[in-house]
C-alpha cells in the first residue's frame, strides 16, 4: 500500500480540490469523510476510486473495504490537510459523482422534497436527512441552493444521499411535471395568509418546496403551487429555521410520521 | 464619541473576551452582533453597558439607542476582530448577563424545553428560537449543554432569549417538581419500545426533554418522565438531528401550532 506523507503529494492535492465544486465537477468524484460515510458508501455499492486512511483507521477498516479499491495511507497531517478541519476521524473515500438525468414528467408517486435557494449547507443537508427519515423518495436541488457535495453538506446529510433520489434540477420544471401528474404540490410561505400545514391531511404522494433563508420561496413558483403552507407561529420569534420548518412539515404532510 | 481603530485597546481586547465563558462569567455581560439583536434587546430594556459601530451603522443606528449608553466608533477591523467573523454587520452591543434565579417548584404552567447536554451551539439556539416560536414559556439548559451566551448560541437564537425564560438547571431537579406540580414531563428516546409522539394530544403544560446528539437523554432523566416519546423513522435515515427532532416534537406537543 502507498503511504503519502506529505501535503505536497499530488493526490493530495487532487483530494483536497474536492472541496470545492470547479474539483469535483472536473473530476466527476467527491469525498466522504469518516467511516460511517465511507460505510454506506460501500452499502449502496458507489463507484469508489480511492480510500485514504491513517494506519489506525486502516488497520480497523481495511478488511471491509472492496476489493480492488485503491487505498492510500496517509498521516494525520495529510488528514487534516484533506478534511479541512482539524479533528477528522481519519478515514476518506474517493467516489463518483451520481451521473443521473432525471426526467419529472415520469415521476407519479412517491413524495419529493424541492429546495429553491437554500444556502446554508448544514441547512441544506439537514433537509435531506430529514426526508430521508421521513420516508421522502428524492430532494430536487433548484439552481442556487448549496451544492449536494459540498463537505458541509455531504457532512449533515449522513449518508442519506444513499438512501433517496438526491437530484438537480429546474423547479419550475419540477412543479410543473409533477401537478401534470396529479401529485399535489406545496409551497412554505411565512405568511399567514397561507393554508396552516395543519389542514393537509397526511399522505404518500405529494411535492414540498422549501425556499430561500431570507427570502422563501420564488414568486414564480409560489404562483405554480396547489396551496402554499404556512406554519403558525405562536411566540415572538419573528420565523424559524429553514431546516426546522421543512422538517415539521415533511413529518406532517408525509403520512406514517 | 469615542472611536476606536486599535485591537490592542483596552476596551477591544475586553470585548474580544466576551467570546468565552470566563469572560462572560468574569464581566457579567454578553455580546450582540448585529443591529436585529441590539434592536431586540432595546425592545426588551436589557440593561446597555456599550454600542459599538462602524461609522456608517452609527450614523444609521445611533438615533434609536437609549440616552446614556456609551457609544463607541469602531473600525471594520476593529468589527471583525470583535465579532470573530470576516463578514460583521459592523454593530455590536454589550449587555448584562441575566441574573436570574428561578425555583422550579414553583413552576405551575407553560411548556418547557430542557435541554440534556446538547452540546453543538446551533443546535441549541435553533432549539430556543424553535421553542419561542411554538409558545414555550421557557428553557432549561441542564448541566453539559452549550452556554446560552456564547456567540454561536445567540447568533442561532435569533433574540428569541428575549422572548422567553433562559435558564440554567439541574434537570433533575425540574423534572422532579414539575411532576409533583402537576405537568406531564415528555422525554424523547430513539427507540421503537417508545410511545409515538402521535399519540401524545396537545397541551399548553407540560415539559419536554431533549438530550445529547450521540448519547440521547441520560438514563436518570429518562426514568423519571410521565413518558418518553419516539418519532417514528420511515426511510434508512438513523436518526434525526435534535435540532430538527425538537422542533417536530415541540410544534406537535404545544396545542396551538
Amino acid at each position: 500500500m502507498d503511504r503519502i506523507l506529505s501535503n505536497q503529494n499530488s493526490r493530495v492535492k487532487a483530494w483536497a480540490k474536492l472541496a470545492t465544486k470547479k474539483g469535483r465537477t472536473e473530476n466527476k468524484t467527491y469525498l466522504l469523510d469518516g467511516w460511517h460515510l465511507v460505510e454506506e458508501a460501500i452499502k449502496a455499492q458507489a463507484k469508489f476510486h480511492a480510500v485514504m486512511a491513517t494506519e489506525a483507521q486502516m488497520a480497523q477498516h481495511l478488511p471491509d473495504v472492496p476489493h480492488g479499491v485503491p487505498a492510500f495511507e496517509i498521516s494525520e497531517e495529510v488528514a487534516k490537510h484533506i478534511a479541512g478541519t482539524n479533528t477528522p476521524q481519519g478515514i476518506f473515500a474517493e467516489i463518483s459523482l451520481p451521473d443521473k438525468t432525471f426526467d419529472p414528467s415520469y415521476v407519479h408517486d412517491g413524495a419529493w422534497l424541492l429546495l429553491d435557494k437554500i444556502q446554508d449547507p448544514g441547512n441544506v443537508g439537514t433537509l435531506v436527512r430529514t426526508a430521508d427519515a421521513a420516508g421522502f423518495k428524492g430532494v430536487v436541488f433548484g439552481e442556487g441552493t448549496a451544492d449536494a457535495y459540498s463537505p458541509k453538506v455531504v457532512r449533515a446529510m449522513q449518508g442519506s444521499q444513499f438512501h433517496l433520489e438526491v437530484l438537480n434540477g429546474d423547479l419550475n420544471e419540477w412543479a410543473d411535471a409533477l401537478t401534470a401528474n396529479g401529485l399535489p404540490v406545496y409551497g412554505s410561505q411565512l405568511d399567514e395568509s397561507a393554508q396552516s400545514y395543519r389542514q393537509v391531511q397526511p399522505s404518500t404522494q405529494f411535492a414540498l418546496i422549501v425556499g430561500n433563508e431570507g427570502q422563501g420561496m420564488a414568486d414564480e413558483l409560489a404562483a405554480k403551487t396547489t396551496a402554499n403552507l404556512y406554519i403558525p407561529i405562536q411566540g415572538q420569534a419573528e420565523s424559524l429555521n429553514v431546516a426546522i420548518a421543512g422538517g415539521i412539515l415533511m413529518f406532517s404532510l408525509a403520512a406514517g410520521n
